[in-house]
């Protein structure tokens, strides 16, 4: 296994969710050798996309325009990225797209599984979303579940930070550090043309959450001895294990 | 720093404790080449050592057996042990014990620090104690707190394991593969000759929690290529802070 | 807007609930000049109508009953009452059902809703029911939502009290003081011939409540300057905003 | 009702799991006189399954496998079984098993109602069944649910124990003295084969609840007198209700 | 044992909570054969005798006052009384304080103990009760604790129901039928002159926690035939442990 | 009541806490003409005095110091500010302190009190702070407490932001909009000379406390029309009680 290309997976329930929420985390994966595949179930056509929608642009239009400037941001970023267009408000969850889903763990066996949040009063297709992908990777687990693939393994699922984190009981125990790469991030939010206020909004989040990671190893300098100066907040579902304890 | 032998400390309410509950841990980080400080705030005399009472020993003999076997244990596993004999059932916190306590931590710098549950209604002790060594740490951090020791950083804490977790809202979030030490902690365990049928409850224990480990990785191998047959569970206290999500 | 009457919503599983649990804000609420819309998505039939079937009612006769005395009772508070007979024992949730309801909170755009808690394990329609109303309410502010009206604001959302309060994890953080209205709720209550036995429990409910409310602020005296004697108990779901904390 | 034999329902997700997890309260029972009735909603053919897969059997053969070893397993421990063939990974929950689960019910008026906890972030088929036991229950309590039986009273539910219970929020306030009958429960776990590994795990796991059960008492001897040796661990979801504090 | 007279001990915190609270549970076991012991901590002289106060009484006064109603009361209801002055508002937790606690209960070995909620925003007297008790009975098992008596053995402990239920976070697992014996508890009640809007309070609290008893099993009938018309609430602690599931 | 002032009260465990974490409300509620009270449990001279220490002040100078700069920014957000050097790290309650916080208490009646979150692991002195408020509360509503003053009603209690907030369960549920008085919050900011790198991370805050509050009423423009641009955030303790639900 270890000739092979490593793989981390991101589970987004609309097409910009990504970008905001772990853009730090695919562009850091992937200067570390990993191929990243994002994949988006929907793209937000409905319910975020309300600028394109006053501008009076048609269904199809809206798509086209989300999909394209989730591709520039993703090749930003380095991710390769595939769209499923399941509806969004509300997803549409069907035995189709969960085949789709399993099949695209077990292809790809992917080390990581970044989703959204299990709660987000605000947001009822992120709640789907986690709860579907937590789902998929049981059912990937399966050897009797119909695939080409073989099962899949036991990768740990990070839940990435909600727009109101308090509110969805998203409580982190993960700070990523992503000052290496937020220059990327940045830029991959800019393709975001229609949503100029979240740039600088989660912009800012990135350095709060740098300063807490600082804060949680008592320095601000981290271990390989830069300063941590951005990061993403992350909120681990299943035990660690190791021959140390991190 | 690279220079400097690096530090783990136990700190353990009552002297037998760290045995049943981290002697996997001790050892593997012995052998990982660290310095391991094993606190025992008390002997355990009163309350976990009802066998010597019915034999008839004072309160000095019964204190000196605990000791003593608490030493043995300790040498087993590589440890250096340090007894408080602040008194148990109740503990008795005060002023002194915890500039003893915040010393300790400013003086051998730990990068981990290992003690017991928050919550434990089968015995306050346990809980008392994990709330003081929680606070001792902040102490340890403030510039203000008058020692002859530079301050704390932010070092990670662990609870270890309780007698009945679930009772204790335990909820294990790190498994540490402990096989290859495990016959040193046995042998550590049968130091304590009172508790005999505690021996076997722990290996058992701890098969259990390797099977459990291996679950959570999807494979009972581990990432360096050992079987996983034996494990330790704790609780993590602070997020991890780092260039990877582990 | 301010010339416009506001509107309050009131969404109930079954025909009945809204009676017991939100008689009085109804009444309060048209005492204040609001429009108050209640919407029944079920009659009960199946589920809250033991009496009517041992009586050998069909299930039209009963519904038909039920859909009488809700409506006599709405008349009495002072509410517009609408049915929408989704079916009860389960609540049957559909793409048809809640294209009604977000199209009806987009008409109407109330400042507040009304429905049952997040959970309840005596009855799974009052949670459905909780759960759709929260869903509706992000779809219909959502722009790319078909609708002939305009998008949803962020009405806050209230859950009324279920019949055991402490087993549906539901914790009062709102006290309606219902004092000036009371008489009508009761007499609203009384048009549930089939359920006499509760008139009495719901009146010494709302006593109850309302010496809980008096303890909160410190007196029975409201700021208005009347007595407290009777409220009804409310878990608000979002945060509130304001100039002044309240 | 003194007359007729009394009945405890257990209703498991996979045919297996009510061995591991009740096979002591299933003999238990049997020996105080009552019917025990085992309802397995799926085979685990696709989930549960996996040497048989490995072995390259074929979907029906591995049902056929499983029925036939769980029926074997039923007979030892004294229960009744029957397979309602809904499919695992995931499990599909339909009106129609609805419709047979209410009925189930009805018919069959169980004291008492095993299955699965309402959370398993490891298997989607436990939660959901457990949800859906839960809320069968309360449809079979309604007048106007059609069936040809006459309605249920208020059986308490319990959770039975999943494989990781921290992980699951699975907290036991119940423990079952099985030691009477265990030397069945070991029997019927051996009629297993193909899980070998597992006949050790849950006897260890009985031991250790027996340990946990005797200091929940401050003794190993049982009220009647005689020494717990194993336990199975149960979650109770409603309140007691009696002229005693139980 | 089976000689011997068993014991409930009831600890209240101030000298009125045991009978609006537990007043039922005691006439209960004292009907059945039971010796119960209250014991009151204070006499609440300070912070629950405001009528007094502005009456212009002395606190020796109060005192004398308080103690002689609960005399009464716990006459009425069959228990022995002991008060222990240690002053409320707040209560006085001392090394004396638990020295006569933990005697308590090693010489009369209560089968259970009931006290108060572990959370009461209202009250911390309350609170502090509740994790005093609960830390003096795990004290009373330690064979090292001085004492004359035997070690205590490991009693359930049952909170009994706040003011304000769901602010206390007390959810209620156990109702206890007090219909045999309300007469007497509502008589016991009448003893607390000064607090008549109590006993109606208190009577209608227990008609609601009667009805919902009912529900709970499905009848307001209870198993040995009789009628529930008041129940009491209450919060267990520890698990059950037994032959059967109760 | 009407002619007398009203007055809200600060309790801030060192002596700037009260100015990151409420300065808007201090500086709104003193433009509404509320006599804003600021109560100094200690100076934070231990424990939030880092820069102080390393530059070799003595104990003295650095209380000395902290006073200065809270005055003054006391000063500029408008509020009386009072000392009671009660010692930090930790955080030294004690009777003679309860009885100033109680008088304090009653003399003025605050309408409301602000003060920290009840859980805080990165700072026991905030934790403390929190529950001695809250007992003193109660304790300061007591008839038979010894005071000149008479008793307190039932002031509404808010728990301003932790540095963490989802490490210590702080969940706000009430943003206040302090984009009136945002300049003055930075400008007392800035009287913290040894801290500039807060006053940024403050004002960020603050700018997303605003966004969120827009976000939960559906507009960036308040009720009284103007923009929400900062915001603090508080969590309400108590539940609230009107004749609207708010």
């Amino acid at each position: 296994m270890s000739n092979k290309q490593k793989t981390i997976t991101v589970v987004s329930a609309h097409s910009a969710d990504f970008i905001w929420r772990s853009g730090g985390a695919i562009a850091l994966y992937h200067d570390l050798g990993y191929q990243v595949r994002v994949i988006c179930l929907s793209f937000g056509e409905r319910g975020e996309s309300a600028r394109l929608w006053k501008d009076g642009k048609t269904l199809e239009e809206i798509k086209a325009k989300r999909r394209a400037e989730s591709e520039e941001a993703a090749r930003i970023l380095g991710a390769e990225i595939r769209f499923l267009d399941a509806g969004d408000y509300p997803l549409q969850i069907t035995k189709e797209l969960q085949d789709i889903v399993v099949n695209e763990f077990r292809e790809h066996q992917p080390e990581i599984i970044l989703t959204h949040s299990l709660e987000d009063p605000y947001n009822f297709d992120h709640k789907r979303t986690a709860e579907f992908v937590l789902e998929c990777r049981v059912l990937a687990q399966a050897e009797g579940y119909p695939s080409e693939h073989g099962i899949l393994g036991a990768p740990q699922v990070f839940s990435f930070e909600p727009h109101q984190p308090e509110q969805c009981d998203f409580k982190p125990n993960a700070f990523l550090d992503i000052s290496s790469v937020f220059d990327r991030k940045r830029k991959a939010m800019e393709c975001m043309n229609a949503q100029e206020h979240l740039w600088e909004y989660y912009s800012e989040l990135a350095k709060r959450r740098g300063m807490q990671a600082g804060r949680n190893i008592g320095s601000a300098i981290s271990l390989s001895g830069s300063k941590i100066t951005y990061a993403e907040a992350y909120q681990r579902h299943f035990p660690t294990v190791g021959g140390t304890l991190v």
